[in-house]
């Protein structure tokens, strides 16, 4: 038997929620295959897609994260073998850590006839993320995993809420073929906020929440600001301040970096309005020399999920 | 023809949302008188319950907003008096200065057969607060209007969204008698927000809005924490500590300061247990010596309203 699994990409952060935010992706994503094997807990059989990830099984986010879900089943020993293909970029601030811990835990737990609810599987996807980019945070891991947009209240506790998605709120993320790193991008920032400014993004963030109970548009366009991360990351992105205006000439509702960049999103009322914008976003870039990769997806994605057997 | 105006104290900050966030009360509150008189423009005929108030039209709250909205509508020159009773205390942090303002222009909008809208007299009642306490901010103003809770996306736009508010949510307010100026209030404050508290904020914050669409009142406890302003603004009020640690003793889903303060509101699931907890923050008061006032009132609480001639 083989379980083959989706674990999407998603943008954390969105602006106006740094830490505490964050949206699954329809693509990209990891697929993970997991089977039964010969050998002592998890292991990694193959990884394809990229040379950078490690093969050592308590290296590798995916097979940690799996490794950690047997441990707490009380099934450490049991054999299993996963295949990582990566299909997703690195160090592009759309969560391919996340993706990857996701996607093995997801598998694993599928594997054994699916103890745990995804709620329950979240620690363990959380832990292996952990062991890529060295904090203990959910706002990639929980998106990839439940779907949807993701309030994660409190990372410690792991206090997640789940937020209802207008049906035509979409996404256009544009990722710009370089790399930041999570640690640099967030070594940068400033670890005191003006008051004034602590304010501003608390009303906004208040705003967009109710924006989206409300399926309120404009809202959500009013409140996708943000005065604190944004100014402090802008310039690790190359004609990140063009890319931006392009996008809000095209009607985006709002437009900002994807977790630690250098993935540029935004928001936009319908398809057709994300696919153009996402197109004008990409042509900046390019004028600016830089190739890039857009990913047009509805908000309210679907999270991690069991695909078809080949 | 004489039109009687209630309109009612808030509590504003709300402990999770400072600056953006505020609810009515039922009670206490001004009452405010309007008719037609052989004067220019707005005169304040009246004040009782205090002897602090300025008898200027010019200087005080309720007349200056009254007269705001004159002007606006052309009128400026109309006869009107205005009787303020103010029923409910100063400096403590209930928004009595935002009650006057309000009711000065919802009782002359009365008088004029109600050309405005509530959200139309809103940047009215805002100048006449302004005039009391120097900022232009809504989160007094806007609940004392509006009723319910109130989120201030931004108050120099004046972006107001009406929250939903459980049918059970209650609050305890209890006012110890002395007094707090807001602007010292405010003066104490850190200029800067370490961002880790920041961070911990809005995700409070959030969870608290998502908690209000839920009517989740667990998610409401989990969320209604003050790590940024109440740390700062205990010391203004004696035995502020054990008042809140009783509340929480006594099933308050939570506990901070009203306002500047010195009142302390805490929120409860039900009215008896408000009723029950309130009584308990008073005795605390009361073995440090101090007298106290409880109010107890639904959080959705009705905005300024006309009451029947007597």
């Amino acid at each position: 038997m083989e379980i083959r699994v989706f674990a999407p990409a998603s943008v954390a952060n969105v602006g106006v929620g740094f830490d505490i935010l964050g949206f699954a992706l329809e693509a990209p994503g990891d697929e993970i295959v997991a089977r039964f094997g010969n050998c002592r807990g998890v292991r990694i059989r193959e990884i394809t897609g990229t040379s950078r990830l490690p093969l050592e099984a308590s290296k590798n986010t995916a097979s940690f994260s799996a490794q950690a879900l047997l441990d707490y089943l009380g099934k450490g020993e049991l054999g299993i073998e996963l295949d990582i293909h990566k299909k997703m970029p690195f160090g592009s601030g759309l969560g391919s850590s996340a993706a990857s811990a996701v996607g093995g835990v997801f598998a694993v737990n599928a594997l054994l006839g699916s103890p745990l609810s995804r709620r329950q599987m979240l620690p363990f996807a959380v832990l292996g993320e952990q062991i890529a980019d060295g904090a203990y945070h959910a706002d990639n891991v929980a998106p990839s995993l439940l779907g949807g947009m993701v309030l994660i209240r409190d990372n410690r506790e792991l206090d997640i809420i789940e937020l209802p998605v207008p049906d035509e709120l979409y996404a256009a993320v544009v990722y710009p073929e370089m790399e930041v790193l999570t640690q640099a991008s967030r070594g940068i920032l400033s670890p005191e906020v003006p008051l004034a400014n602590c304010i501003s993004q608390t009303g906004n963030l208040g705003g967009f929440i109710a924006g989206l109970y409300r399926s309120d548009y404009a809202l959500l366009g009013r409140t996708l600001r943000d005065h604190i991360i944004e100014p402090q990351r802008a310039g690790l992105i190359p004609s990140f301040p063009a890319v931006k205006a392009q996008a809000l000439a095209s009607q985006a509702l709002g437009c900002s970096i994807s977790g630690a960049g250098p993935s540029v999103f935004a928001l936009f009322l319908g398809k057709e309005a994300a696919q153009k914008g996402g197109d004008g976003m990409q042509e900046v870039f390019k004028k600016a020399g830089m190739l890039s990769t857009v990913f047009i997806s509805r908000v309210g994605a679907n999270g991690a999920h069991l695909l078809p057997n080949p």
